[in-house]
């Protein structure tokens, strides 16, 4: 399976995504990166519901974010169309962290139009300790690994 | 305790509420809404995760939203000062609804700018199966009633 | 052009669409239906900037929303593939609303999980008085009845 | 009047602010520091549409943030009481920078639980170059550096 099939995903500005001054309001390109990475995963195969809690499952290890940032680079529009490309890359055994590269159009040579990252860190659920990610991230982080060359631990 | 200092909530529209047409934008009207509600039980005495669940509680009756709607009168913009009146109302043994009534700057004869309404029933949360109201809800209901004349089964 | 390709829209429940009792945090639903409003004019071929306003081309003609609501049938958890299901009706030459109907998976005899309804008017953007629906919101309108039998206005 | 007094506000972690984790869904903080941005301006005496856009009037100078980030420190759950303490910095003729501190409870000594900062750029609203900022948030910056020191360029 070709890693670009899971790591580049699209999706179109929205009216309620723009504030007063006509173009995105800045925190919701984070919620696209966290909607991106959780279409990323379910392409890849994971049910949603083995990773993120529900009321019948409670994942044995949560995963949750310790740290982002974002960085714009042009203002975006409603209707606009971007491609939101995924690097995601193991921290150490606990942890990793994705970058997002977004992109107006259909990506490609396309001007960079806003960065983003996401840093999550392994805890078990029930003790909030931190532990080792669990399996299918593993599994998702090692098969994304290919498709981007070298990735050092 | 006057039923009005429970009741009578303020806020202020801030730039995230707005969209590129330079209004609040609809739905935010209803986040507005629920953070009211939630406030309300707070100064009424309520400690919020005896309502709502957390990860250290959860709370043996959840009270999930079965309908909400809004009418919207003017358009606002951002640093619009607004009053939301609440009015809830014990619909039958395990259900409540709440009626808001947003008026721009302090209220009392200011126009109604939106009004809005929830409506909540009990379950029990293991089982989803329908039950009676919790009692602290019961208490804030009927001591909101006081302040808004007869309130019929 | 069949109807039903701009009609019926795919969205899947993300995580933070949810709230800490484990479903679906009501107003997202409202979020959801504006999105879906503006895939379809999108999949019709209207180009969002000719409907909505953007920094370089504010429309002549605006269509806020009046009135909303939504009615919960069963909870909605993260992962949950959903089938959205639009109905479009002129209301009066100068306001149209749309049903929403909602089911979990591909839709077809899947159980309804909600319906939500949105109520716009065009009103003139400069004097914000009322006037006639836009001339591509009237085609979206007219071919969207098509494949919905009879429209009585 | 005292810096702190426009530069300490607080917030109460609202149900819709969580997700099916039972804590705070990540990017809502940044919400929240835009809305405490808004409220220290508006303590300070500066009126909401004299620096952000409405319909009836457009600020001449924008201030897009360019860059944001958040550090996690704590899970935050339904009621939490918050301080958020702001520390705002000119950064060059056209630009500042706003660091946010979160403490649980009414601040003081009470343990940090997330830290965020916003980075905003002045620019001409028409022409989108970049410009010096405008002088009711530069006194604002000024006013501000008072209650915290030295403030070099």
């Amino acid at each position: 399976m070709d890693p670009t099939s899971w790591l580049l995903l699209c999706r179109t500005v929205r009216f309620g995504d723009t504030d007063a001054a006509g173009v995105l309001h800045f925190h919701q390109l984070l919620r696209w990166c966290h909607e991106a990475y959780e279409e990323s995963l379910e392409r890849f195969g994971l049910e949603a519901t083995t990773i993120f809690p529900s009321p019948t499952a409670t994942p044995a290890i949560a995963l949750p974010i310790v740290h982002c940032q974002a960085t714009y680079r042009a203002p975006l529009v409603v209707g606009d169309p971007l491609a939101i490309r995924l690097e995601p890359r193991r921290l150490d055994p606990g942890g990793f962290e994705i970058r997002y590269h977004l992109q107006r159009g259909g990506g490609g040579t396309s001007p960079a139009v806003a960065e983003a990252l996401t840093r999550h860190l392994a805890i078990e659920t029930a003790s909030r300790r931190r532990c080792g990610l669990p399996e299918p991230i593993q599994r998702w982080l090692e098969a994304s690994a290919v498709g981007q060359g070298i990735q050092p631990l």
